[in-house]
């Protein structure tokens, strides 16, 4: 196919690489797992015997309920009409652009994962970018979108939708007909981004829908699962589009999640955001001596921006050039779905991974960035 | 909405009845854990492990590896240009239906499991069916069909196509220039359905694409994979439309089920059968004393459907009393996709389930039956 590659194709280059590449691509948690994660895991076969024991219904209900109050979503069981447990975030959205009607206007958030606007324009919606700057000037949009598409925090850049930004845009919604998705499959990692979001969409009176995600949270090699809730006011064919798509996520894979988020809100989460921040703080360092820095120095989540001057190699030079030396990170144009060269100042390195692979991936974005920019130099001279 | 229930749909209901209602609608293995299957399960905690250690494209090659010729397919990874593997052999079928042309004409076996059918009607695909007489006839479809779709075994009549039906399919194929798509779910369970179809394909020189899954071999908790293969002589945008969908299956599942298929081969595969087939005599036996038979006596996969006869009470009444009397089983309307109709006769019950509840629901679908009949009689006196 002549069309661009995905950010998914470039992270399934970096997960199939033969030659032992350095995989800093996708947004998932490679890590070791800690001792509380280990003894938790030590009980899979366990979790097994029960899940023929016990009726499904209830071994999804307390994984459920695990979960989302883990991450500060208290009012979501009450709030929902029902709680969809998917293989995964992505599928849950795939089912969500599959109900929504053929056609319609729906703006999302720009920039962000490019997966989220293929799956919706590949289903036949229309879209329109909502910048960031757009959502911190409350400026939302009016006809003919018919849903709004939020990522929170937003990915790539970390940016939390604040409490009142929401409630404004969640009270403009319910006054236009309008439904509010939410996807919030980093929320888990981001205690700022924790309040109550069910709460503030169901007191406006909003037509929501919102995917949270387990898959950002633990190194548990793909046992994740996607959660697809939807409001009591949601009118659109979302049971039939999921069954369509599964029958059931997995009950072992449930009780798994029960019991890391109980891990979770006993220490796990502080763990967890200890390493990513201690390896944030590896990348900041290794590039400030080159005059590179963090684009977004305050963001919490698993990955970083790193801004490359203008004038200088942009991020798809970079990327190429540290693909040759074994390391794989992503180039953001694709995240800018509506506008990718507004991402070749940027390029993504993922935080969730062993010290001594993020250390690595600094030195050689370091080595390549001054290499690259040495032979500009000597180009322009010459 | 509006819609008739889809099967899924009804194996949703079963699953989250918590009214401790008896599911024995959908075709999953539902059964206890052989000490060998168990003693494997048991080494899931070593298999994380495992998964941090090596690399991902060595433990799925090596999955691949052992389940294809675990289940007769030793041709299958030199012939195809890629093997991808999904979560489930439904997203499998689903980037099939998304990679395929929009508005292209393909011939889908009749009846067959709806979710196939619904799956391509929704990416905006044409439908003609394709009935297992034409099958058996080797009449095969052409033009405006620009691919056939064959479930082997049939799902749920057990219909094996015969290695000579399909070496005549895919020398028409390939003269029409037509995608065979071979969704052999089933295959695993049933020998006669593993003779090497890969080869058969090449052979021909056909273009084909083949859809396998371990989801309905092992009590495994939903923890399978659906495996898409295609050949070298696929041009469809299948690597997009799987990276639309999924970054990559769980390493720990594969590993899981590459050691399931080594104990598949060392008497795995006829513990299984054994069961099924106890269950299948069961039914039998219970449905005899008031005349009722089951449709295909030959059939090997792990479902059987109860034929009901002219007159009596057809399979959505059936289906409705049943499940008032706690038992879920599925009428087979709507595996008959284009002419809903000829599934009022048949009724599906699933036998990969342990004994007591095979037996229970063969007590209750006979009583069911019996006062359904005695009703209609007395209606009709009266």
């Amino acid at each position: 196919m002549a069309e661009p590659a995905n950010l998914t194709i470039m992270e399934v280059d970096a997960l199939t690489d033969t030659d032992g590449g350095l995989n800093l691509t996708d947004g998932h948690a490679r890590l070791v797992l800690s001792a509380e994660q280990a003894a938790i895991v030590a009980r899979i076969p366990e979790m097994f015997s029960e899940a023929s024991r016990r009726p499904f219904p209830e071994i999804e209900s307390q994984a459920h309920h695990a979960f989302l109050t883990a991450i500060g979503q208290r009012s979501a069981p009450a709030s929902a009409a029902r709680i969809l447990s998917c293989y995964s975030s992505t599928l849950a959205t795939d089912i969500v652009a599959r109900a929504l009607p053929t056609g319609a206007t729906v703006a999302v958030l720009h920039p962000t994962f490019d997966n989220i606007a293929d799956l919706f324009v590949t289903r036949g919606l229309k879209l329109v970018p909502l910048s960031e700057e757009e959502l911190l000037a409350q400026q939302w949009p009016g006809a003919p979108v018919s849903a709004v598409v939020v990522t929170h925090p937003n990915n790539p850049t970390g940016l939390v939708t604040p409490e009142g930004h929401l409630r404004s845009l969640a009270e403009h919604a319910a006054r236009h007909g309008q439904t509010i998705i939410i996807d919030a499959s980093f929320r888990g990692q981001v205690r700022d981004a924790q309040y109550d979001s069910y709460a503030v969409l169901e007191a406006a009176g909003a037509d929501w829908i919102t995917i949270e995600d387990t898959g950002k949270l633990w190194p548990t090699h793909e046992l994740k699962v996607g959660l697809l809730a939807y409001s009591r006011r949601t009118v659109l064919p979302i049971e039939r589009a999921f069954s369509e798509s599964l029958l059931s996520a997995s009950p072992v894979v449930l009780q798994l999640v029960t019991a890391l988020a109980e891990d979770w809100v006993t220490g796990g989460y502080e763990r967890a955001r200890a390493l990513v921040e201690r390896n944030r703080v590896v990348i900041r360092e290794a590039v400030e001596p080159v005059g590179l820095r963090l684009a977004d120095p305050a963001s919490q989540i698993s990955v970083a921006r790193i801004e490359l001057p203008a004038g200088g190699p942009d991020s798809s030079l970079l990327y190429t050039d540290m693909v040759g030396r074994g390391v794989h990170v992503l180039p953001c144009t694709p995240f800018h779905w509506a506008d990718p060269d507004g991402g070749l100042r940027f390029i993504r390195v993922s935080l969730a991974r062993p010290l001594a692979a993020v250390d690595r991936a600094g030195q050689v974005l370091v080595q390549s960035y001054a290499e690259l920019c040495a032979r500009t130099a000597t180009a322009a001279v010459a």
